[in-house]
């Protein structure tokens, strides 16, 4: 099956199963101890500047509950867009773990936060009656494809800090914000203030693990103990170390970024040839974003399965991955003319 | 390197790899909703009997967790062996997660629990100020190697559902079990009264993944809620799924979880022949508990690393894994008989 | 002082000081076992219906997530207004003890819920990703004042229903109500379909003392675990209930809650005479809202200590409690007169 | 009716009683911001030396907790006694708030914990795996009616602050112990270590109020939010403030405990006469404990309800109270002696 589904619907790149083979050598020093994991800090370290933490965990959710636990204490709250992935799509994963209030702030039309959107709710300091916000947590790219500038996180991030809150970004496509854009990892997250960042690695080929990699040294504080505790301490880490590793070198991951990105580029081209599609966001990472007749949709899941992201527009979301290639396309949009009554 | 740390420091065995690659084929359906978990259902249901769910998670702690919640609500308790895993070696995620009260009970002497030591807590039923105990969690294989024998497993279960309880079984060694007890699966879970058992991959050789197998109905009612709650429910399932469905073939699992065992016997035949070493625990799955001389820790550790489970006597805790190889015993004895001041 | 802050900072009402005084007589039995809480329950049900059970509490907090919990399991939501206290007042207890989410609703121009706006939350239901909304909180009356009319809220309860969700009431003020609708209290609660009421006691004149009134029987299951859990469980609840029994005695409730508000209506009409103030809401219970010139703040304050519940537009909530005289109100006026330019 | 089940069955002394009539006077600024509060605090520091913070809360349950949360981050645990009321009657409410672990450590014969019996526990620090001790709880007097000396506690606290755990007194009968010990409360908290107390006021003739007193600084610093959050910031705290400044004067306290310490010393005293009763418990506080004929339990009961604490010895607990008089005991030992067949 091939599928605009989402990046998750995608295999392992080949240079990251043959890393798994590779680090499937004899015994391992468990839950971390092993030498894999110790080799990727340099690794993470040249990308992403100096870190006071990294721990590898098996999934998303589990890197978005630990980086705001890291943040906050069970009185305090979290701002997030209204349509995060923390606050759509993990359930009360984050309530249930952390005790925390998930403030929702609503994002502009590219699913961004604005500052001046943060205002009522970073609110009351002090008051015990109202949940203290005490993080701010962005999603790079976001929900809609679309990415926040370095100028764009500096700015969100001043007024975080100015407010007492910690900027987290959920970074599971971050690398594919980091392709598009042209920047170094460092360049959207350390240098822009980011204290503590969940990133991904399932979505951009990897078979399973994300990273928590953490910027500010008090956020590490008890980060080991919370990492256990979450639920998301790997008895082999050494696999995911070793995946990690082998994205890292060379920038692997800007390569597959990339094509991600130039892949969602040409699926939006080739839409904008059929007359009963509408975009309806910018192309910034993998996602391609379309309203479609409603009739289409049953034909074209059939053979490409993707989600409807909006029922009332019936808007499209279609993801492109590591390992879309272009007769996908070809194949997607030849379907969707055949569709058209107007080609 | 070579360890009797853990069978967690073993690495993959060749056909699991060998799974895992036929498994990267394309694009398959996030969350569980791929061919791979499908057809893994009946092969369970062939080893195991009449399965209400099966859920995969990434690892054994999250396994026992979801397990647990399954069971109980927050003002409820837990039963489980003071030297347990859940108790000694999660931290308090069970606490953090369920909000239950876990009860340790006093196990016996090969580290299993005996009905009559339930009594004082499965007390005051009814009664709001004490946390109502609601699941009786066993280890199986034990922490100690030892493992529950099927009658003794169906009189606590009896005595747990008497009670008004479930029976948990924490299987990080399950099939260490029913291979050493020359059992079906089935003849150790659902033929006793198990309710809900945590089913362990990666100690036997898979890269990471367990499995939550529910027998009992009502206790699949939340659950796919809970498995996303609680962290556990991985995007790519197939991968989990692909390991687990070679482990199940021709019961795979029996002939890595027998050979683990020889090896223990093995390497326990040899320590009788070293006067120092004083044997502490039967050999009933693949572990080998026995107290050594101090002062060889160091020397030992440096070639096999391996814990010592209790420093009081110093009692050393020897996993044979799936890998352990006669001529890794040999040189380990070898060793120990240099060392040996009598030899 | 007198004060317009809150109805909270009222005393206690003559006659349920004397039912204090006359409750403490010997000994009598722990935890509401007593002979006034049993005595409690034909005056609750006389005034409210069949009851399945009915749980005296410390304080509103405790009442609303006790009645939550009820309500829920840990994957599933809350919906409730925006402005409503325990969305905003109750800081994240809701949260950590429930492990829910809580989902804010907007509210209309009177606070209240309009069955449209649920609809974007009450989505994607079995899905596990998102968290499960499981009970409507509606708040009686309202943090602005108004009322739901016995048909308002029939409406919001069989679209609650509808959709599987409970009907929670938080009746901090629901005496008030029932009083300037001039209704029983079951025609606002198990007439129209009220599954669980928090009824507030504090703000009409007891000392202290709340009671969660449990109309569905599946809530009731679990409440007197969960109730020693929340920590609502008084020793001496004797003491709550003989302050109920009094309020309920010939209807005392309802000639506090009605004097409380004429009050209002008092306060009303006399602010209208004041050209600077733009009354907000209309006077359906005990508080008056109203926009005043900002500069008037302090002075008013010194005296007559109120809050600003909307800093924007210097939006004053103005609370009558049971003891607010006329002379007050008069006073009051008086001096938001003189400081007026215009009069 | 007259008891001997608890000291929470008796009422309210009238000097209390008169506090909080004279209390109940125009309006007070509510959740503590009122002069009654405001009052206490020197009162309390003259009585227990500086505290870092004072707060209000309703009962014992609450106050324990409360402590507790102050206490620890959710991946830590807490050490307390096997019997102690935190662990036996509490039900799961400490995990259910903060989500730690409660680890019991077996007391000695009086109910009171050895330094070297936390040994076994304080174990493992920093091993993520470990819930990592953070705080020891003792109850003050304890649950069996024995009490610690200065010297024991600070033994114990010394232990503890060496091992960096706090030290939380659960003191629901402080009063008690520091009247039979002839002490100033401060020689009982503030001079031997205690770190947080959680002071009892229900059980020596309070209506309803407990407090939490604060000697660490840094345990102050979340507390008032915890305070909140756990459901324990009372409204109209005035009044627990009016009853704890009338308990305090003129150490009301110290003749109401000296009384019910003065009435189970003549309790253990005439049931000494009584050949089938054997006391298993010295008197310290205001509780005899003693081991009597199961058939006397019923008759005995019906006049005088009390309750077994231990059925398999048919260990009675049997507490005086402020309001225990000469002839209540008279009575009860009348009854015994009627159904003592050796008399």
């Amino acid at each position: 099956m091939k599928s605009f589904a989402s990046d998750n619907y995608a295999g392992v790149h080949p240079a990251l199963m043959e890393a798994l083979m590779r680090a499937n050598s004899g015994h391992a020093r468990a839950y971390g101890a092993d030498e894999w994991t110790q080799r990727c800090l340099p690794l993470f370290e040249q990308a992403f500047g100096k870190l006071a933490g990294l721990h590898f965990v098996f999934n998303g959710t589990g890197a978005n509950v630990l980086s705001l636990a890291a943040c906050t204490r069970s009185f305090e709250a979290v701002l997030c867009a209204d349509i995060s992935h923390i606050y759509s799509d993990e359930g009360s994963a984050p309530e249930n773990f952390t005790g925390c209030r998930m403030f929702p702030v609503l994002s502009d039309e590219q699913g961004k936060l604005q500052p001046a959107a943060l205002e009522e709710r970073i609110a009351r300091k002090g008051d015990p009656h109202y949940a203290q916000p005490r993080v701010l947590s962005l999603t790079q790219a976001t929900e809609y494809g679309t990415v926040y500038t370095p100028e764009e996180l500096r700015c969100l991030a001043e007024r975080a800090h100015s407010k007492g809150l910690w900027l987290h970004m959920d970074g599971a496509r971050f690398f594919n914000a980091a392709a598009s854009l042209h920047c170094s990892p460092s360049a959207l997250s350390s240098d822009c203030g980011v204290d503590i960042l969940s990133l991904g690695g399932a979505k951009l080929g990897m078979m399973y693990g994300e990273a928590v990699l953490v910027f500010h040294p008090e956020l590490e504080k008890n980060l080991r103990f919370q990492h256990k505790q979450v639920m998301q301490l790997a008895s082999k880490t050494r696999f995911i170390a070793a995946q990690f590793e082998a994205l890292l070198q060379d920038e692997l991951w800007r390569s597959l970024a990339q094509h991600a990105h130039s892949m969602a580029q040409r699926l939006a081209e080739r839409l904008s040839e059929i007359p009963e599609v509408e975009r309806s966001q910018p192309v910034q990472a993998n996602a391609v974003f379309a309203r479609i007749p409603k009739a289409w949709n049953a034909p074209l899941m059939e053979a490409f399965p993707f989600y409807i992201w909006d029922e009332s527009s019936n808007e499209a979301r279609l993801m492109c991955a590591w390992d879309t290639q272009p007769e996908d396309i070809e194949a997607f949009v030849a379907q969707m003319k055949a569709l058209s009554k107007e080609l």
